[in-house]
């Protein structure tokens, strides 16, 4: 790290958009790819954020503004977390240190932001068919001479839907659309599977004694784990040279290759990529590059070449201690119950260490199953190991598992398969933007026969429904919690059928909270008690089915609540009311969760503010709600 | 067609499982075969079924229970409709005349009837994942004698979780897991894209010779449309000797190989299977067979090989028309918007055929897209068109949508994309199966940010509703509809905000008719006069958003009712009920739809009346609920 750490450089600071880069010599290159990493390193330090996968596409980014003409020519980041470069010389520079701010730059490529930027949905995998559409657009209404590119990484190349892309671009060969293959073996962790070795049939073209010092130099660093992709396209096994041998798999595809480049050399990936350009159809550029790069902490950062730390000194790369979280006690569990039965197996899609699965992995190696960036095959391959007498856990975002709806729904329900999915960084997350919160999980599993959900409030919950879901064994179970660390714990002061009841009160309002909204739910029931109105604080622990005693709880109250952490459409809430239309039971029933729209970035207990999900609003709803409705209680005015 | 028809053969009939099938000799088996295909004839030609995937598969099918010791070995059926022949010979031939008949054979492998069936979902690409996770679990106890197959078309290859799998059983290069790629060059119609180019690349081993000959018959048969993935499959633009030469390719990503294999000869089916048995690690058997084989109005039939036909003649195969139905209305109008709006564009997830597409790509070849079977691509493809600048339509069967319920809403909702989704099969749809209903859209869809869904109830509101669909431009629309036959046309007496009032009633009851429901809802009401009640009937036709008129119409009614052929857990019931709630209109809210379980297999109306989908059902209900509620009509007693 420089002393210049916090401010823009003076070689960035002129670049305001890629015209500027253009005018660059090609001397004055290493000193701008110098001062964005320095700002990429000062920025992240304060705020968290996706730093080793964009120190790695330093030199590729300024290569790409250089060479194409954005935003006539449309460069597409796969997974947007890489396209901090970009957004930097498309003139944010100045703003990089709002990054992840509340009204400050998105994490992820954002139209909002800027014309530079395409896709802002940052789930992986889905570059490629974007392009094909647009590129199929392009020609279909004459602007065939506007190039479509698309980067993406080897690891999200072992995503279905990127293989689905690959078939159909290559079915099409006069679309002027290239791929950039951004290989550093990586996708959050060592990239595994077996068919990346597509990626190994490759022939060198001139390139090869050029590029070989670069592979063996990587090669030495990054841990290779039992991966036959990574070792294919690294050429561990068979000798590098052997490896880099021609045999023209992306050719026999119908695409044209271009590879391997050194991603750390800009002037040869502006060689390639100017080659690609000339082609005027489908063309892979593979590109070697190494997350982390230029800043040693993440380069020696064994795990994941810091893929995305939070708050750290920039100086020493070390992170400020996280708080004991929902994940962490997640992963404690799952050894303790590892070793309590035989038959408990996890699964992770390509995210081993954010699931907290690494203590499992180091108890348990043969029964843990890493699938890549592959949700689908992860429920899937999840059936397949229950109808073979295991009990699978998949661990996954809750905001991935979409990913993966119809074989949750048919490979694993429709057949009554006990696995067990654990959700992760449910509910609102904040900084990662629209697409990472997990909002939609309580609507969608409703729809989903047989399917029981559990939603903790605190630790000993978490503890105590994931043990309770693995005993489940004629169908599936959802577990899910959110991101960050665990509030309090609340015991219940006593049972209602399964449902713990947190509060006992007067015939007044039922409030059913759901899993971690307890703390917000008896702070709410706190306040209506300084206003005259009684409620009742149940916790159904299991909010799939709903407990039959919550209708006759529901009968002797004037007003039902539920509040979820949770889209309003579609979750607990409509499924408590539907229950209790179901019974007869015409009580008013109001619901509190998150609006069903996208969400803006910002801190967490932030965006519950906003969306009217703290204590304060809930109660002040509740009052008017009872004012409204209930002449008994007239006499106690909401305000 | 023999005089057999209709009765099993003598030797058939003397197979009632695996262990009968080994004691026949060599010479016997093409006598099997030869009954066996009389029994697909004769007993598809009466119930209607997939007949010419199955006729492709009958050595296939002999070979595999002859050299596996199934149930202990598991055969697992990509897309389960390629299993009737499985189904004959593991002991129902005899029942084989009951096929997906009510009570009788489904249509795709059934757990409950017989320990041989496996995988019941019918949705295609998912065995080589269970397969993963099966051959997984048998090694992890010890049960690593047992082997497991799996039988995936070249066609389901194209699907984006067949390769996620491969990569994963790629790794595991000690697991006794077989593939059997059955190779037709057709999904439905021809497979189509770049990536089964894969499959090109491969060594004859020493069965080059046998099966050229194969291999040029079949190549003179099948028509090959752009079709990079079965040129190369089948050597049609390199010469096929070129083709068959020794590349190794599925040995680089690990797997060993075996093929090409001549998939109606059965002897040398065995004999690829009985070595692929010997390896105990993962081998592909790569087997060349011809959907429809061995009934000449099947290998005739030009457009799907009878890939499913309805009831037809067993001599001549000619099938009885049908009736004018939804997608042939799709259909015609897809024609007429297109010839006004060049910016329509039309996708496909390899179903040109049965989702009506076949005038529009006759008529604007370049702007319709078949991708494969790849639903994910489908819309993000759709996607990357609108951001080009186009109208994508995406005709797809509601339940298929299930697989790309991510893409929808991150990739096109999260953008607001213009892209129309075109559910056709939508609601019961009977014969197929629990997997082929399509009863989850209208609730996972409510989720969705931005997104308008519209349902008509009748021929001329599709054409209108398909029409305003491709008017917004501002984010994705759905429009879904019923399998089979348009019923009668339904007109408004008026309008209420953008609902068409099809009966206006006294103040008693409201009831919110979705689409095709229109015609029970208007029987019900006309029961309930007979009762005394007045109903009131609209149908909203864009359910989502919904109307806000709807409130001020409950708000003088004293029950409100929904009726759909969805779901009842989050499907638009659950939204009325959601809306009147926030308006703080608290009327009593009554839901009917489809039961939230897996549903069994029978004709639709059967099937509609035994989940009291009917007016009388409705009627009976609706004034039940009325008079328990409603003190002013107890002189109107309901029974």
């Amino acid at each position: 790290m420089s002393e210049r750490a916090g401010r823009l450089g003076g070689l960035l600071e002129s670049v305001k958009g890629p015209r500027d880069l253009k005018l660059l010599n090609a001397d004055e290159l290493p000193v701008l790819a110098a001062e964005i990493r320095d700002l990429l390193v000062s920025s992240t330090a304060r705020s968290g954020g996706h730093l080793g996968p964009n120190l790695g596409v330093v030199e590729l980014t300024i290569a790409l503004h250089r060479v194409f003409d954005s935003p006539r020519d449309r460069i597409l980041w796969d997974t947007g977390h890489q396209a901090y470069v970009h957004k930097m010389l498309t003139g944010r520079a100045d703003r990089f240190g709002t990054l992840r701010q509340e009204g400050g730059l998105s994490g992820y490529p954002s139209q909002a932001e800027s014309e530079h930027d395409v896709i802002e949905n940052s789930h992986a995998s889905t570059a490629l068919s974007y392009a094909d559409g647009l590129a199929k657009a392009y020609r279909l209404r004459g602007e065939s001479d506007r190039t479509v590119v698309a980067v993406i990484g080897d690891g999200a190349l072992t995503g279905g839907m990127a293989w689905e892309a690959l078939n159909n671009i290559a079915a099409c060969k006069d679309l002027p659309l290239i791929i950039v293959v951004n290989d550093n073996g990586r996708s959050y962790s060592p990239t595994i599977g077996g068919l990346a070795n597509h990626l190994a049939s490759l022939r060198t073209n001139q390139r090869y004694e050029d590029v070989l010092e670069f592979v063996k130099g990587n090669l030495t660093k990054v841990p290779v784990v039992g991966a036959p992709v990574y070792d294919a396209l690294h050429g561990v096994k068979k000798g590098i040279k052997d490896v880099l041998a021609p045999q023209v798999m992306f050719e026999d595809l119908g695409l044209k290759y271009i590879g391997l480049v050194d991603g750390h050399d800009e002037q040869a990936v502006e060689a390639a990529l100017r080659k690609a350009r000339g082609f005027r159809h489908p063309v892979i550029v593979h590109v070697l590059t190494k997350k982390g790069f230029g800043y040693s902490p993440a380069e020696n950062h064994g795990e994941d070449c810091f893929h995305s730390p939070g708050v750290f000194d920039p100086l020493t790369g070390e992170e400020k201690p996280k708080p004991h979280g929902w994940t962490n006690v997640f992963g404690q569990e799952m050894v303790r119950l590892g070793a309590e039965r035989q038959d408990i197996v996890a699964i992770t899609a390509a995210m081993l260490g954010p699931t907290g699965l690494i203590p499992f992995s180091e108890a348990y190696p043969d029964r843990l199953y890493d699938v890549g960036i592959a949700e689908q095959h992860a429920l899937t391959s999840a059936a397949g190991l229950a109808l073979g007498g295991l009990h699978p856990v998949v661990a996954v975002y809750a905001t991935f598992l979409n990913r993966a709806f119809d074989q949750l729904l048919m490979d694993v329900a429709l057949h009554r398969l006990p696995v067990t999915v654990v959700l992760d960084r449910a509910g609102v997350t904040g900084d990662d933007g629209a697409s990472h919160n997990g909002m939609w999980d309580l609507s969608i599993l409703q729809v989903v026969p047989g399917l029981s959900v559990a939603v903790p409030r605190d630790e000993p919950r978490l503890r105590e429904l994931l043990a309770e879901a693995v005993e489940v064994d004629d169908g599936p179970t959802v577990v899910r919690y959110p991101k960050g660390p665990v509030g309090p714990e609340i015991e219940a002061e006593g049972r209602l059928g399964g449902m713990d009841v947190l509060r006992a009160g007067d015939p007044d309002v039922l409030v059913v909270s759901v899993g971690p909204m307890a703390e917000t739910c008896l702070e709410a029931a706190a306040l209506l008690d300084a206003q005259g109105i009684s409620a009742t604080v149940v916790d159904p622990r299991w909010v799939k089915p709903l407990d039959e005693a919550l209708v006759a709880a529901a009968r002797v109250h004037k007003l039902v609540v539920v509040v979820e952490d949770n889209g309003r459409v579609g979750g607990v809430g409509d499924a408590v009311a539907r229950m209790l239309r179901d019974a007869d039971v015409d009580v008013p029933v109001r619901t509190y969760g998150i609006p069903q729209r996208f969400l803006d970035h910002a801190k967490r207990a932030k965006i519950l503010a906003e969306i009217g999900l703290t204590a304060q609003d809930i109660a002040r709803e509740i009052t008017e709600a009872v004012a409204k409705r209930s002449p008994v209680l007239e006499n106690h005015p909401a305000r």
